[in-house]
């Protein structure tokens, strides 16, 4: 499918009909989400993905007791660093040596570039890791639509019920956005019927001159 | 060209080559944009669209002196609505009603769940409408790849100093990001032949039981 074509097929599923996804499709999917691009490639988040139907069901009263929750085939918890520690960027310098086979001292110029974030306060930080977790949800949406998958992203729960059920803070994340992954109920979904709606290209984009 | 294959030809590209990109390419990737999610469609964001080589030069010294300002064919410049105002969720209702032939009013569901934020202060919206940016900077980043157009997203400018030089203020926009869009200069660029760097997957994702 063209990626026009998926987003025009996509929509924010309300109702999935519990059809588990095919594990290759599956596979794909978090395969693209891995390769998501991040500032500096620090990719500062997790991806927390959960099948078990006990525990969706635990999370759907956080979440607005939205259906889709525990309809889904599998829900996507994108969490963001809390905060970000040298260990994690010296974490990260080891592993560009490794891929690269490089010292990591001859990374000193990039490494340059990241540790004055460390400076900055950790609230800061976590904001920033949450805008790159989003570029990997923008890559998750069109990924799950090309290969027919429906989704919805959802940012109506409550974040620290779900950080501590999930005992993220232990893990040092903090959850930002879900994603449930499945298939539409067509019958059920009134929202499968209705015309999508987008600013009008004149509005939404400014051509300088 | 499958997603994968795209997100494993795409890079941060650090040098292009000046070339334009055709006008039809173009207008696919600024369609995918427009297409992209966001939080109950309200794509609270404009993008600027500029080539103009002067206006161009301004912009390289305020971010970072990074070439590809200037050697990109079209550098996109995501801005995030500064606030949420009542005429904007308005705007919103009424084209929704437009779109889908109903009437304002029978969209007094959807509205409730909205107005909420208006009570939100300013800078939280904003931060909440830079997250939805970036779910279309991810969407734009697959599609040029998809394309065969190179492209780099950029975290690294000035963004008061690029504010006040676009005049954003007086739009009601922030600028959060940027997205240089070209060819690559593969003879002068040396992260071409670097290898991507990429969390293993054990570690990205943690599976649930």
């Amino acid at each position: 499918m063209s990626i026009i074509s998926a987003l025009n097929w996509r929509y924010a599923t309300k109702r999935m009909n519990g059809e588990k996804i095919p594990n290759d499709k599956m596979d794909s999917i978090l395969d693209a989400i891995s390769k998501a691009p991040s500032s500096f490639g620090l990719q500062p988040y997790s991806i927390l993905v959960i099948e078990n139907k006990e525990l969706l069901s635990k999370i759907k009263p956080i979440a607005m007791m939205q259906p889709q929750i525990t309809e889904a085939s599998a829900l996507l918890v994108f969490a963001a660093w809390d905060k970000l520690s040298e260990k994690q960027v010296d974490t990260f310098m080891q592993e560009i040596a490794d891929t690269r086979k490089v010292t990591v001292d001859s990374l000193k110029e990039l490494k340059g570039h990241i540790t004055p974030l460390l400076k900055k306060s950790d609230s800061d930080n976590f904001m920033w890791h949450a805008r790159q977790a989003y570029i990997a949800l923008g890559v998750a949406l069109v990924a799950a639509a090309e290969e027919g998958i429906d989704s919805t992203p959802m940012e109506g729960f409550d974040n620290a019920q779900l950080d501590e059920l999930l005992q993220l803070k232990q893990k040092g994340l903090r959850s930002v956005v879900l994603m449930a992954l499945g298939h539409r109920d067509a019958a059920n979904d009134y929202l499968v019927k209705l015309k999508k709606v987008r600013r009008v290209k004149e509005k939404l984009f400014i051509k300088m001159q």
